[in-house]
């Protein structure tokens, strides 16, 4: 068994790497590839070397697996030459997720379509969307879904590895160079991910929205995202609101919760925050509260691992799936 | 003209004394009041001197206005007894702000109100609420408001100077002693500010439902609020929603909130930030959406200063108003 990990050096890829070893992935070798920057390179993984090369024509042969995460361009050309190479390709970008042929799959939702991908791409969501609908889903199995208000606080190392570096160099006291964001985000907040379209919705937010749709397979779901980065290292946090279709009690909701994969919820003297999920696979959900004004209204705040949950692990889950067929 | 500021050596304390020099308030004379362990400190205003005593019966005696922000027991206290000696008291905590007696005021939104003042007492309100309403004003008379959600990014100067003690103690890398917070701060995002109930709300967040509510004079308006305290010095940002009565065309929304006084519409390039809007009194909107599925339903994204406009300038753009009288 052969994988292929396209962007092996940035911060989704080493997470994944960390993820495989940890997760006793079945691979006998690993075919690490990164930019032609990263040519060369050497890593570490299951206690061997491992020589970082750059993708090129017949680099896919052989692999059963090839996890992608280096950005939507290399997806869009590289995933159709390893899918014709024979590899499964499991893509982080945004390039397939909203292609008709192409499934895109939290397992703890919709694993079951995985086996539907004529291109033999299947696609990993959007960080925030993942854990997001991990919730909803949970809501939507006890009560259905009529609406979706989401008000995000991700982390600096969304933007990958150059948003960490800009963050702790702000927090040094020096000028970050080459940061991703539109302003200082030490001590700041910014409501801002992704570029702006002329409907004054984010990329990031149009992404939520779109992706939770097609994951829920509810393509008429009323959702709106307002997304925002946070002076956080890793781990997002969202703000969220939901319309039932049928009433569903506060303690009906918990057991909902309570009885999703992939879920834990935290009541009491302790809420979920992101400098806790860091480093974990589990989406936790807190705040749990009934509208006080509306029926059929819930709030709750769901916190994660943007790196694990939010790409790497979710991908690494896919993959395993797929061995599984 | 003699004005006293009991809590004159807190973050709200010494940003109103600020303030107050800026807009020339016409006081010839200053009452600094503090808690026993301040008693006999100085502090320079306007040039001079003056020495802070603890409040004691009769020290409000000959004040003609009283600018309270020491805390609701201390309030509960002596703003009654402050009113008997004659001055006019802009309390700053969250003590009368629900009195039915007292007029809870920002001057923008409802500036009539502070006429009615049965117990000659007059409250600030709450900080989040404050920027919050202006905004929503806007819309409201433009289209009237059906329903408002609003979730809070806010600074830890909300929790006064202990609250930046705490967060800048953690980012040179020590343990904060006394921090207010539940967690650390720095590296994250807590929702939770105020006591938790026994329905899931907190105390901040049903602050800023029954305020709203009190202010726009609209006590049946469906609020609900998240509050999450984010690692920023000064400065609170809110994502909100609003459902209106009428429909709201984006121009015409543009243009109601662009009439606003103390309200300036920010779009284009950059956002409205926190740290952009730290020492100023105007409170900044932008991020302004129509929302892609439900009619009716629009989204912004409010700043401001929160030790400003959300506290000190409040209370003396009362003040002011009541000299006017």
């Amino acid at each position: 068994m052969r994988l292929a990990v396209l962007g092996a050096t940035g911060a989704v890829g080493r997470t994944m790497l960390r993820v495989l070893e940890e997760r006793r992935f079945p691979a006998d070798a690993l075919v690490p590839l990164a930019s032609p920057r990263s040519r060369g390179a050497k890593l570490v993984w299951r206690g061997r070397e491992w020589r970082v090369e750059a993708p090129e024509p017949g680099v896919f042969r052989g692999c059963d697996v090839a996890l992608f995460s280096a950005g939507g361009e290399r997806s869009r050309e590289w995933a159709p030459r390893a899918a014709d190479e024979g590899a499964v390709v499991v893509d982080n970008s945004s390039a397939w997720r909203l292609d008709p042929g192409v499934p895109l799959v939290v397992p703890e939702v919709n694993a079951a379509r995985i086996r539907e991908r004529p291109r033999n791409i299947v696609a990993n969501p959007n960080c925030a969307a993942i854990q997001l609908v991990v919730a909803l889903e949970a809501i939507r199995r006890a009560a259905g879904l009529r609406r979706v208000l989401a008000t995000t606080f991700q982390s600096v190392s969304g933007a990958g590895q150059k948003g960490i570096a800009a963050l702790e160099a702000e927090l040094a006291g020096a000028q970050a160079q080459g940061s991703p964001f539109a302003a200082a985000i030490a001590g700041n907040v910014i409501p801002c991910i992704g570029p702006r379209r002329e409907s004054g919705w984010n990329e990031e937010e149009q992404k939520i929205r779109n992706e939770s749709r097609k994951i829920l397979g509810l393509p008429g779901l009323a959702v709106a995202a307002t997304c925002v980065r946070v002076p956080v290292r890793i781990g997002h946090s969202i703000a969220a609101t939901v319309e039932t279709e049928q009433p569903l009690p506060l303690e009906a909701a918990r057991a909902a919760l309570r009885a999703m994969p992939g879920l834990e919820l935290v009541e009491g003297a302790h809420d979920p925050l992101p400098r806790d999920v860091a480093g974990l696979d589990v989406i936790r959900v807190g705040r749990l509260r009934a509208d006080p004004d509306l029926p059929n209204v819930l709030h709750f705040w769901v916190v994660a691992d943007n790196l694990r949950k939010g790409a790497a692990t979710n991908a690494v889950q896919i993959a395993e799936q797929i061995l599984r067929e």
